[in-house]
């Protein structure tokens, strides 16, 4: 791995370093233009079309019912059933905390205001099943959606070359009460989604990961259509930062998890100690070759860097520049340094802590910004499944306290209907 | 004003009823391209530019000092003053209220898992400047991002021909602590604030309402850089759900006040009683003419429309399919009501509850979705300026208890990396 020393980089080798590909999907924007058009147009007739040409099935219908999904579960072993049985009851507690009632205020006398949650509607979830089938996602997704009591949670995933889904999949359907999985995948899942076509519901909101088509037919229904989305979503990364506490072995796996993931993943290590810095080095390099995803680790690892930093305090500072999706912080002394965080997608703390525990079963979602997103968006949480409405009470007495401002401002603004809305509730002849 | 019978609308009727031009921009994309390439490419140099061909201004400098908002506000007189001093306090009050800590919840033995409120570090909000002056914008942006604790606060404004700021937005900026106001406007200064230049400084997420251009640029930049946006701005509007206990000169005011802010506005009435919705109509064409803006007002109101509702439940049907930006309860029953809102901005409890107070005083966030976006967007809040971090710790315990279910969860997706990191964690012979 390449290695640099934090004291000898400028400002400007910091900013290419921590600098990622944004928008590397740019030159497909056509081609998912075209997919969206052909769904708008369509709807299910390309999408039974492109079951065909991009999943090599011919579908006779667009989804599972709850009796094909509990055939399709029965595959699961006990073991993976109460491993499956863990993390949902782990990221449900967590999640759960989240789903707050809010205070009244009462800013002036007689005038109160507040909020209250509501759930979005219609939620669709958009569950890869390709190469990777990732029924956590699902339970990520899911959980919180059920928290918040949306109404209506549609998911979509591509359908395998059986015309079915994984066992996996269909037994985390069950877990979360949901009857029915539609079989599409891609671009043109999404713009099924945000369109809605005869088989599959349009929905508010679309979350979920997915390929570059999916993250580029996500960017793109979020400006051309009201159908919002989770946040962009890129190649996934960790930063580990590390002191001579650490241990070379652990930072290695973390850094290999993440390698793991694709050839474009990011594996950063900023260390205070070039000792435990080349034993981690040494490590990936003998963990790595025994893994079965070898090959596409070695590509992200090569992809990878390692800073030497003087302090944590330095070390800090680069990885708040980085704003890393995942941030572990292998040190013994974490408890001094979280308070510096400030751009960080999740922090997994301690040596003992591994960042795929939150993959999977710690209680945190796994939906998080990457690509420096983590500068100005939060990972997917329930909040993220509901709006909080404003809402705001004034009295007789209230409007009197009130009115009068309310008039001096309209009329600076030169809003005099505003100003009037005030002012005939004022008037003394009004009941 | 058009008057419909619910009972006599398909649902196809009510789909076009309740349909906003999403994106009537589009074909301003172009040339907002344009103007975004330009500011990338040329900087500050591109912003003299600009602001002598739209602001009809030759700049000297991109912004005004302290001295020179100092200067510029001493024009506001006591009464304007200390209005804009009680809005302020008001809308402290309430948003305050939303920074809030959260507890650890411990998911199993020895997994700790908790969230962290971050401030976005730099925040850029753009307060137009040109026919209409929104001083009231300035607050409702400045202080919940001071509340947040923002790093960096850049604020743009379009100059006035003389080169300078309304008073009003000078005043509110000396109240915010905010030491500058960039002298930038339009789509070119969403893209100063976006990518930098020489004087402004790029932000992370930039907020606040304006004209199509304006609108326009924040969606490009949002699908195309890194820095997240607010939310996305159509025009205004107002649904009023009223009974028999309304009061026709209440509700006319309150249709008249949303429609003053532009002919694309929309002011509905949903009504429960013909013979109340006639007088309002009748109070709208009384109200009307002796307006200032009533030219702007007439137009608009053109474009609006009534529905007879049988009961407030269909009523609240109709405005949940709406999902209105302002949600106006002319009733002596809200309190029965509330529980059925699912879509809305912003409410106003009662008749004794003007939008305008929401606009100005009240302490709620002017800041709204609208086009139907409050389907899945919420207001602007003290959240929208903050991220929250999730945090986990696992003690050695923890480990042992999460660990079998993670490294089978890892197993099941083919992620061997992953179950790796737990595994050499579980290790007797590890420290």
């Amino acid at each position: 791995m390449k290695t640099y020393n934090y004291s000898e980089l400028s400002s400007t080798e910091i900013q290419k370093l921590v600098q990622r590909n944004v928008d590397p999907a740019n030159e497909i924007r056509t081609i998912v233009e075209d997919v969206i058009a052909n769904v708008l147009q369509h709807g299910d007739s390309a999408l039974f079309d492109y079951a065909l040409k991009f999943d090599k099935v011919e579908l006779n219908k667009l989804y599972l019912d709850k009796a094909e999904l509990e055939e399709i579960a029965k595959a699961i072993s006990a073991d993976q059933k109460t491993a499956l049985e863990t993390a949902y009851s782990n990221i449900y507690k967590f999640h759960q905390t989240q789903l707050k009632t809010e205070d009244k205020v009462e800013t002036m006398p007689g005038v109160t205001c507040w909020r209250e949650l509501r759930p979005i509607e219609k939620v669709g979830l958009y569950i890869p099943g390709g190469s990777a089938v990732l029924p956590s996602t699902f339970l990520m997704l899911g959980i919180p959606a059920r928290i918040a009591g949306c109404h209506e949670i549609v998911v979509c995933s591509p359908p395998q070359k059986n015309g079915k889904v994984n066992a996996f999949i269909a037994y985390v359907a069950l877990m979360l009460g949901i009857d029915k999985i539609y079989l599409a995948g891609g671009s043109q899942a999404i713009a099924a989604m945000a369109y809605g076509t005869a088989s599959i519901p349009k929905v508010d909101k679309i979350f979920g990961p997915g390929n570059q088509f999916v993250t580029k037919a996500k960017t793109i229904i979020q400006s051309t259509t009201t159908t919002a989305i989770d946040m962009p979503a890129g190649p996934s990364e960790v930063l580990v930062i590390a002191d001579e506490t650490a241990i070379p072995a652990y930072i290695a796996a973390d850094l290999l998890a993440q390698a793991e993931h694709g050839i474009d993943s990011q594996a950063v290590l900023v260390c205070t100690s070039a000792d435990i810095a080349q034993k981690a080095i040494a490590e990936v390099e003998k963990q790595l070759p025994v893994l079965p995803r070898a090959e596409i680790a070695k590509l992200a690892i090569d992809n990878s860097y390692v800073v030497i930093a003087g302090s944590l305090s330095e070390a800090m500072a680069f990885s708040n520049q980085y704003a890393p999706e995942h941030l572990i912080l292998a040190t013994h002394s974490w408890e001094q340094i979280t308070g510096s965080i400030i751009n960080a997608g999740s922090v997994f703390l301690g040596n003992l802590t591994p960042e795929s525990a939150g993959d999977y079963a710690s209680g945190t979602n796994h939906t998080l910004p990457t690509s420096s997103y983590a500068r100005a968006y939060s990972g997917v949480s329930v909040d993220s499944f509901v709006k909080k409405i404003t809402f705001q009470h004034i009295t007789r007495e209230g409007i009197n306290n009130i009115g009068h401002t309310v008039e001096v401002l309209a009329e600076l603004e030169g809003l005099h209907a505003h100003r009037n809305a005030v002012s005939v509730r004022m008037s003394p002849s009004t009941p």
